[in-house]
C-alpha cells in the first residue's frame, strides 16, 4: 500500500463542511469521489481535522492508502480533472506507511477575516465578515494575548459540542492588518482589512469564530478591557461574544 | 448645484458592463436608481471610462451633479444601503463645479491577474485568467517594455470598434508575481499569481486583454522573442495574441 498526503484548496460556501453529513455535499465525499474514478476503487480519506459548512481552506492536510502504483504528480493532474471548480488539490507528496494527516499534526492556523468599514467589499465579500463599527486593534491585541498558551477554553466551545476535554493549547494568535488591495495601490480605502490568526495544537468546536466574535467585541468598545480574563476563567459559553459568520473563516495551514 | 466624486468597487461578473444596454444589468443604471433613490431625482452618472461586461473594479472613478445640499459621509452610507452586494461606493468627496470624471482623467491603472499552474484556484478563481503553462516571466518583462511610451496600439484594439485616433501612451507596464496567500504563509504553491499592470493615457477596446493574451504567448514560448516589436509594428489586430477573459482584468485606480 502507498500513502499520499495531499493540500487541498477549497471555497467553503456550497458545502455542509469537511463531513459527510446524510445527503448533503460535503467536502470530504465530493474528493473521494473524485479519488475514486481516478484509483478505480473506494478511497477513504483522513483530514487533519473537520471544518464546518462554509468555512474555506488554504491549506487543509489529508492523506489516503491506495495499492496503486502512481506517480504524485500524474495523480494531481488527474484529481483535480474530477473536482469542481470550488475544490482543488493543490499538492501531492508519497508520505511513510504510517503517516496520520489527524494524529500527526503537531499545529494548525486559522485565520479570521474581518473587514472594518461602514459597507461591504464587492471583491472580498464571500471571504470576510464585515463590522461597520470602529475598532481598536491596540486594545483587542492586548486582550488576545490572554489567550496564549494553555487553557480550558471552555467559554469558546459551541454548547452543543460534546467534547470532554477542552484544554488546547494556543501557539500564537496575532490581529494584523492585512495589505487590502486598495491600500496596496496608493488609495487609501475609508475602514481596513483584519486578520486574527490562531495557531493552535487543536481546536475547540467553533472556537476561532467565538473567539473572534469576542474580540469583536472588545474592538468596538462593548465588552470592556479586562473582558479577556474575566471570560476565560467563567468556562461557561455564554460568557464570551457570539460565533461570527462562516465565510470570514480560513483553515491557513496544517504543521507537521 | 453639487458636483460629488465618487470612488466605486465592484465585482463585474454579473453585469453587462459599465454602460446601459438596453435591458441587461449594468453598473451604471444600478448606482443611477440607487442615487435616485436617495436623492429623489434622475441622476446621470459620467464614469472616468467604460469597463466591459465580466471586468472588476477595485476604484472605478465617476461623478454626478445635483442640487440637493447633502453632507458626503451621509450620501455615502445612503447610497450603499441601496446598492447590490456586489457593487459598493467606497469614497465620495465634493469635487469642483467643472471636475469631469472622464475628460479629467490624466492616466488609469488596469491590472490583468493570471494564475500560473495546472489547476484552478478555488478561492480566486472569479478574479484570475488561469493558465496552464510555465510563463517565462523574465522574457515576458523584456518584451513588455517595447509598449512603454507613444504608440499606435492598434495591434491590440479589438476589430469591431470604430475608434479612429489608436495612439496612446503607455506611462508604466509591470509584471510582478502577487503575494499569493499561500506563499505568504510560508506554504509555497506549484505555480504563482502573476499581475501585468499597465498605466496609460487611455485604453482601446479590449486592449489590456489583448496585451495579456500576447504576453502570454511569449511567456510560453508560443511567439518568439522579439514579437512584441513586430507586433506592434503590425498595426494589424491578427498580429497580436487572444483576448484573455473578462475575470482577470480589473480597473484599479484613475489618475487625476
Amino acid at each position: 500500500m502507498y500513502n499520499f498526503k495531499i493540500i487541498i484548496e477549497y471555497d467553503g460556501r456550497r458545502f455542509c463542511g469537511w463531513q459527510k453529513q446524510g445527503q448533503k455535499n460535503s467536502i470530504q465525499e465530493t474528493i473521494e469521489k473524485a479519488l475514486g474514478k481516478v484509483l478505480r476503487k473506494k478511497i477513504r480519506l483522513v483530514a487533519s481535522g473537520r471544518t464546518d459548512a462554509g468555512v474555506h481552506a488554504l491549506a487543509q492536510a489529508a492523506n489516503f492508502h491506495t495499492a496503486k502504483k502512481i506517480p504524485p504528480e500524474k495523480l494531481l493532474a488527474a484529481i483535480n480533472s474530477h473536482l469542481p471548480k470550488d475544490i482543488a488539490v493543490v499538492r501531492i507528496d508519497k508520505a511513510r506507511a504510517g503517516f496520520h494527516s489527524r494524529f500527526d499534526a503537531k499545529s494548525k492556523i486559522y485565520r479570521y477575516t474581518v473587514l472594518a468599514r461602514g459597507f461591504s467589499s464587492p471583491l472580498l465579500r464571500n471571504f470576510v465578515y464585515l463590522c461597520r463599527f470602529p475598532l481598536n486593534l491596540g486594545l483587542m491585541r492586548k486582550e488576545a494575548r490572554v489567550l496564549a498558551g494553555r487553557h480550558d477554553f471552555k467559554s469558546f466551545c459551541a454548547s452543543g459540542s460534546d467534547v470532554k476535554d477542552t484544554v488546547r493549547t494556543i501557539k500564537r494568535i496575532s490581529i494584523k492588518k492585512s495589505t487590502y488591495e486598495l491600500r496596496a495601490m496608493g488609495y487609501e480605502p475609508k475602514g481596513s482589512l483584519i486578520a486574527i490568526e490562531i495557531e493552535a495544537n487543536g481546536f475547540l468546536y467553533n472556537m476561532v469564530r467565538n473567539i473572534a466574535g469576542t474580540l469583536i467585541e472588545i474592538g468596538r468598545g462593548r465588552f470592556k478591557p479586562g473582558s479577556m480574563k474575566r471570560i476565560l476563567a467563567a468556562k461557561n459559553r455564554k460568557a464570551a461574544g457570539p460565533a461570527l459568520p462562516a465565510k470570514g473563516l480560513c483553515l491557513v495551514k496544517v504543521i507537521y
